[in-house]
């Protein structure tokens, strides 16, 4: 047994990763912590150490799988998902990238890629992605030709979410959503009278079609998933088979026939 | 028969449960009558004396099916739900505890218990909780990794629905169910421009995926529980047919073979 | 053919089916345009004597029904919709029965009962009634035990929107279609800190629970209804060739036996 | 190859649908810049130039499939659709038509039409219209009797969202989406104190059975769509028990020939 293998061994264990998924809910924990003011100004530097010591373990961890893999690590998704998450906390994180700080917590979802419940149901996600996908592009069309055609037709009135395409694709999101969206048409309508045909094109159009195309797609996709099972039942063999049965049976009994035709000569 | 036999026969009889069924509605008007100051201050004394009857008379059941089925009383859950509704009752609510007289109002859900149909529903969803777990695992480890996020992004804005963890968490279960999301970032933008992008990519992976797995899993549990026996069509009539002529087909084959067996002789 | 019979013919006839749904869609129209004051004051005369003329066609259409069906014609609920909805507008309608007047527009949703595609819908809705009973006895018994649990903790804080019972349950309505709850939560909060865990239980099991079942039953319900045809597949075309092997097999099986029975003589 | 057939084959290859795509994108650029009125005074000139450069190979284009498919052009529903899109841009837009101007973005919709997998979902989505068109005119009778219902109901009170029949329906639209009906119904109460009960059985019955409904059309229409193959069922007893009796069959068949194979001996 090779180094690598033993590595690999010892890394895919349910004892190793059990530890792992242990320093994850440590380190989110912590994490949390350090929201609060109270609680870094007294334990600041015991909470950065943790944090500290936890990137430590993922990296290590992180190195170890890359080195018993080799190559193939990151023909798995959900290796190169927790490669992303770790390496952003790797960053540099001072000035305008500060934000990136705030991603640390990011770790927290690799707790999706340790429990097999989680990983399945995401697995069900990313199945219908095919459908998801082309739905996507349809609703990012949608607001955009929404935002042009909203842009011209509310720009005039001065309305602040409408003022340029960008603020106008954000408030059309917000009305798919459906949050809303009667107060910003009756603030419109005194401006633009015929605003309510916009608003109620759009609704129609986009909250209701597309939330259904979005509903139908996964949930065909999960029934395809879980449902696999009981519902393709088709034993195609089984008519096969019983249609050679009876070919062969008939074989035999025109070879019988033939006998008893040649029987008698 | 025992006397536990004969107890439990007349406990799981349909006119004790008719009866514990008329207790429990009786309960639950009079607890509704509570919430009216008039209608306690006029009759008071009356609504609590029936309250205090109705508590005898589920202590009294519970301990006579308690009785009746022995240890195993507590395997069915239904029967553990019934307990936990009457022993709630039961705790002495006074002072920090007031809270818990409000809870009695629980007993009136021993209806769903009761009635047969209720039951179904109910174990139809009990029956989608493997998929549900899971569900809410994701639902909480997202709502606490953006609970995180949100945290670190809005708190320095001074909003009091950012103003630690928990209310911040608490604001993404709003966002979440999308009931007045954009206002929120509307409030937040001035201070943080870049807060739309937390909010449409919290929206779009929080409540539509969310949701739409909600959704599914819920769906093939109750299809898997009510359409079982719709969906297993089973052209019956073919196969009978066959059957039919193949059963004909052998005894003019049988007729066939005496005839043959005969012929000799 | 007795009269009886020749006025069912007549009453049933595509002819006069087509005028009844004219009547309907003008006396719709005319009710529209009672809502105007402006044509109201013009030509209200006019609007009164088409809905005059409009009732007394349903009135004897429905009375030629009557005595086409005799006490048959009870047994369809489409028929009892059409007795009732034209009954409601024969009603006196003065003082506080005003409101009834309002209830004439009640008469085109006949329209759902003469078109045949709308009729299946709604046929396909009422067949998931068993289902949406529990469901909604479900919602009702969650409403107040919700609704009793709710005034026992915000009625103290005076907010007229947990005034009494009704009121609550009113709200707690609102709160399952997930409208403005955010808002009303944190007005009860200062009153009372631990408003957020009635408000996030009461909407994860509320809303969350309800409207998925709810689609859960519609869904399987339509599914029965309009998938029958498709879903039942049927692999037709094994079964046939199956038995016209076997239908051939019996031929030259006859064939050999008559060989057979010829052979000797 | 007549010059037709030469032509049709250019249109329908693959090179010029990806030019046409680049136009096509190009020109949804341009028209989301011209929504800018800096880049539109900086670069107004160039905008406008792309513009008619776009709408001239639009044009072509369409001249050229229109020759190459003759009058079977307009029996494909995308033809048709393209033909619309482009023939907007071509009609005068001044004056009180300048609306059309805004219309121009929809020919980024031809996108829709060009990409295989969006065309695919279109069309699940137009298959499912048989059950959309019925549940559609369901939708506009209840807007329109309980637009009436509440014109009747709610004029009195002076309420400008129920001011006359058109702005009640549109606010009955606004209450099926959800949006803002509570605080709608709390300025009523005061002025109609049973305003609650049109609004609590408006949203039952519009919004919750309208909307499942309409989800439940959508789900069958996919499903029907993309499960079609999956959900083959299968009667497993049926051919076992048919092989059974073959085997039988077989055995006495066999029997049969060797006896009469042994009979001439």
């Amino acid at each position: 047994m090779s180094v690598r293998d033993r590595v690999g061994h010892v890394v895919e264990g349910a004892r190793f990763q059990r530890v792992i998924i242990a320093v994850i809910v440590v380190n989110a924990v912590t994490l949390g912590c350090e929201t609060s003011p109270s609680l870094v100004a007294e334990h600041g530097a015991f909470l950065t150490a943790v944090d500290r010591v936890a990137l430590g373990v993922f990296v290590a961890e992180l190195a170890a799988r890359l080195y018993a893999h080799g190559p193939g690590f990151f023909r798995d998704p959900w290796n190169c998902f927790d490669f992303l998450v770790v390496g952003v906390s790797l960053l540099p994180a001072a000035g305008a990238l500060a934000v990136i700080r705030s991603l640390r917590i990011l770790r927290a979802l690799r707790l999706v890629s340790m429990v097999p419940s989680m990983r399945r149901v995401i697995s069900a996600l990313v199945k219908s992605v095919p459908g998801l996908v082309s739905l996507s592009g349809l609703l990012v069309l949608l607001l955009y030709v929404g935002g042009v055609v909203a842009s011209n037709l509310f720009q005039p009135t001065g309305d602040p979410r409408f003022s340029d395409l960008g603020a106008t694709v954000l408030t059309l999101f917000q009305i798919t959503t459906g949050d809303g969206w009667s107060d910003m048409m009756r603030d419109l309508m005194p401006a633009q009278p015929l605003a309510w045909v916009f608003f109620v094109c759009y609704l129609l159009v986009g909250t209701f079609t597309m939330l259904n195309l979005f509903i139908a797609v996964v949930c065909s996709a999960m029934e395809s998933e879980i449902g696999a099972q009981p519902t393709v039942p088709a034993p195609r063999e089984a008519p096969d088979e019983v249609l050679a049965e009876i070919r062969a049976l008939r074989e035999e009994v025109r070879a019988l026939r033939l006998q008893s035709v040649g029987d008698p000569d």
